[in-house]
């Protein structure tokens, strides 16, 4: 996973390799080459293994006594063949049904993308990070906030895929407003096949979404149905109806993408005290319930399809119901979240947040405290990694650059230490001995260069300097760096004929309506 | 130590107390009771044991082969005597004197404070957070950045009264460059001990400026020097001079504290790339050595005298020279810190840093790095915990009022998950069904008020809201937040006989001019 991404190789970076090289001449942004990062040390736990279990078996405790409201009735039909009970839309769910299920659950696949080099390992220590999805509207400092439009969305697509910390072409990181929802999902796309070589997203909000999506990914791959049924090569995210409900779209996306062998995140929304009881235990408890019958819903359409456990939950604030993110009780519901996971070994989604209005000190730490808690619980999967702000109202610019260089520092943090013999630097030490300095050591001139991460955003000039400067704070510096990134963006090389391919595909489903929507 | 702390008790925090009860009348400011966070949890490991071993045995090696200047000679001869080979200022020191020393360090103690109920314990999994230290400056949005005042440094005793997550009263979180350095000490000593009843700090730049703060220290808590000797009452930190090197007043300040019994933080300011190994494995080899080399001297002194292991190994900006904090090496470092301060099973202290010059998005995540690297590490004592700014040049009033806020938040991350029966919601569930909600469950209604913990600065309304409101930053939240703590706080209650032998103790040691200096 370690192979650098054919045209958009980036050297490492380098403390000498900023804006502006010796010889005058603007250098690439520097960035990391693409791979992804592993999470080599044991995840945190909150919880021992038996009160795990006892969150474990009260969900199954509410799908059993409780049930879940199904929607669509092949998804009943299914299940009751299964053994479960089904009364009107309410199916309960034995645990026996579940645990069955779930035996079928690869704990690790690997996920392709159009360009080989960006193909992704899901499961086990390996962490994928994906950009904001969903938020209808967007925002950058010079044109202030506003609905997304496709233009909006491409940008944030030359963004995925430019900056290599970025392993996964979002489905829309803002929507785009200005096309009308039947054919929205066409140009996007459209827009996503050709902009980006990183694996993709289709939304599953509608059949016809989904196919189109599915089918271009077939395409875009250059693939037969076969090998796509052999490769995951196309992912959706499944919300939950929380609490304890599936509608028809969801539970279609769950049985079309199993039956073709494409992973689904199936992720409960379940904000504690709106959709889910006021106790993190028992959101978590049902956010359990609630993944654990999507998976298994999945796994009886098709045994051994890809599937991913997302875990959401998060607490709202009491005295306005606003959801809050990258609380406390987040971070806790996200470790949490991973230990369930890893107990029925599923890979495990997560996501970077917060509830913050402006790229200020709150987005920030917020955004921080829900990062570590989703690496540190054993996060595979972390979605809204970077651009996301007002508690995914808004995709912004700035806070995309900015959260790249939160990534690259996590993926910097989580590389090993080297403790080699050089690297114990006893001779240095000698060298220099007490009371000197290191600049000048030959240890340290063998090595400066690459010593250490050097950021995008952090500014560590001293306050003058700052000053003289304009004093800059750090939402100007990520202006400067989303700007110049999709300056610097290239198209990823494409075989003319899969483009035609993809272009007449996306006229004929455009000129067929595409998805019948009731707008 | 969950005593509610006498006339500053505060009331748990509820989400209908914040500013502005329903009755009009101003009500403090929402706060956690005085207690010292846990962790419960495992601490984070980078290293395995064996690799451990290897920084280990290298920094034993780098005693024993290269050894350490240390200028006292007094010091000098306590190693000597205990078999050390001295040479000029430089002792070389064996492993087994390093080892046999480091036997008698307490792996936990209670430090004693003016006001009983904030004792508090160091060592084990206790953590406590101590204020910046040091800053030669201030800032605050309306008076701007500039030299600190005794005026100023008061103001930070106020809040680091005031708060209750804050356990310590620093020595001076601004210094007081207004009045002349002989007596400085007196005078901010004497404010300490008047306007905060927490745990004190005596600085060891000098034998005067230290006996003065011990005895402060004594007189405040009205007790005998029999009871301080047996009671630790007074610390201070002794930063070596790296690489490699104990002064004077440093190795003073050492032997007097633990001939007295009083803890020392002994911390090697192991800048890697300028007083250290360009390799962060250099640089905690280098760390490791000064710190036990500090720690077993004050052993010599007396054994069993209480110590604190002292990590602050971060990285340069190899372009500038400049240090940098937050950063992914100093989370590295932070973290193994830890694992070798348990190794010998000593008190961990480490720090919550950044190298931001305004309180923006860089000052959060790079704090926000730094603070979680030092909680998962298993920091006991954690420094310049808040206000810390432009890598420790400025102590500002809203870095310390934001950073209140992300304490009392990682305290809440570390209580312990509730997962009894109630907490886990069944009948909640049950109560509300499929595609119900849960605002009007009466398990919510029966626990809303402290169901989450209620942010002091964080803005969770909608942006249009945030917007009409004049679109506040967080600063400008912080901001608010430092005067309204500033015209809530009370001076502590005092018994005015000590009060009475305060004033005259100062009074007696500024007319004899305090610490010679040669300014």
């Amino acid at each position: 996973m370690d192979t650098a991404t054919g045209p958009h190789r980036r050297q490492r970076h380098r403390g000498r390799r900023r804006a502006g090289g010796e010889d005058g001449r603007v250098q690439p942004i520097p960035q990391l080459p693409f791979r992804q990062p592993r999470l080599r040390i044991k995840p945190l736990e909150l919880l021992s293994s038996d009160e795990l279990e006892r969150i474990h078996l009260e969900s199954l405790r509410v799908l059993q006594d409780i049930g879940i409201e199904i929607l669509l009735p092949e998804a009943r039909d299914l299940l009751k063949q299964a053994g479960a009970s089904v009364a009107g839309e309410t199916v309960r769910i034995g645990a026996e049904i579940i645990t069955e299920a779930l035996k079928t659950v690869p704990s690790q696949f690997t996920f392709h993308a159009r360009n080989p080099a960006h193909n992704l390992q899901i499961g086990a220590d390996w962490i994928t990070f994906c950009p904001v999805g969903g938020p209808p509207n967007c925002s950058d400092a010079g044109r202030g906030r506003r609905p997304g439009t496709l233009r909006d969305a491409e940008d944030f697509m030359r963004l995925s895929q430019y900056f290599n910390i970025i392993h996964v072409a979002a489905g829309a990181s803002v929507d785009a407003l200005d096309i009308h929802p039947s054919i929205r999902h066409l140009h996007l796309g459209r827009s996503k096949a050709l902009l980006t070589d990183k694996v993709v997203f289709a939304s599953s909000t509608g059949r016809e979404r989904l196919m189109d999506g599915i089918e271009l990914a077939r395409i875009a791959r250059g693939i037969s149905h076969e090998q796509l049924d052999r490769e995951p090569s196309v992912h959706t995210v499944v919300n939950t109806n929380s609490p304890l409900k599936i509608d028809g779209p969801m539970a279609m996306g769950i049985v079309e993408m199993a039956r073709r062998n494409q992973p689904v995140i199936v992720t409960p929304f379940t904000l504690s005290g709106a959709m889910a009881p006021v106790t993190i235990a028992g959101a978590l408890v049902e956010q359990n319930a609630e993944a654990l019958a999507g998976i298994a819903l999945g796994q009886l359409a098709r045994p051994g399809a890809p599937a991913i456990y997302g875990g959401f939950t998060s607490n709202v604030d009491m005295k306005s119901g606003a959801p809050a993110f990258g609380t406390p009780e987040y971070m806790k519901a996200c470790i949490v979240g991973g230990q369930l996971a890893r107990r029925y070994g599923l890979p495990y989604r997560t996501s970077s947040t917060n509830a913050a209005n402006s790229v200020d000190a709150q987005a920030a730490y917020e955004t921080v405290f829900s990062l570590w808690g989703a690496i540190l619980g054993g996060g595979n999967y972390i979605i809204h990694s970077a651009g996301w702000l007002e508690g995914g109202l808004v995709a912004s610019f700035e806070k995309f650059a900015l959260d790249v260089d939160l990534l690259q520092m996590v993926r910097e943090f989580l590389n090993p230490l080297d403790i080699g013999k050089d690297a114990l630097g006893l001779e240095a030490i000698r060298e220099v001995g007490p009371g000197g300095h290191f600049f000048g050591a030959a240890h340290t001139l063998e090595r400066y260069e690459d010593a250490f991460y050097a950021p995008l955003i952090s500014d560590w000039r001293n306050f003058e300097q700052w000053q003289s400067d304009g004093a800059p704070q750090a939402w100007q510096k990520a202006n400067a760096v989303w700007k110049r990134a999709l300056a610097e963006y290239r198209r990823p090389p494409i075989d003319p004929a899969i483009e035609e391919e993809i272009e007449a595909f996306v006229a004929r489903r455009i000129e067929e309506g595409g998805q019948p929507t009731d707008f």
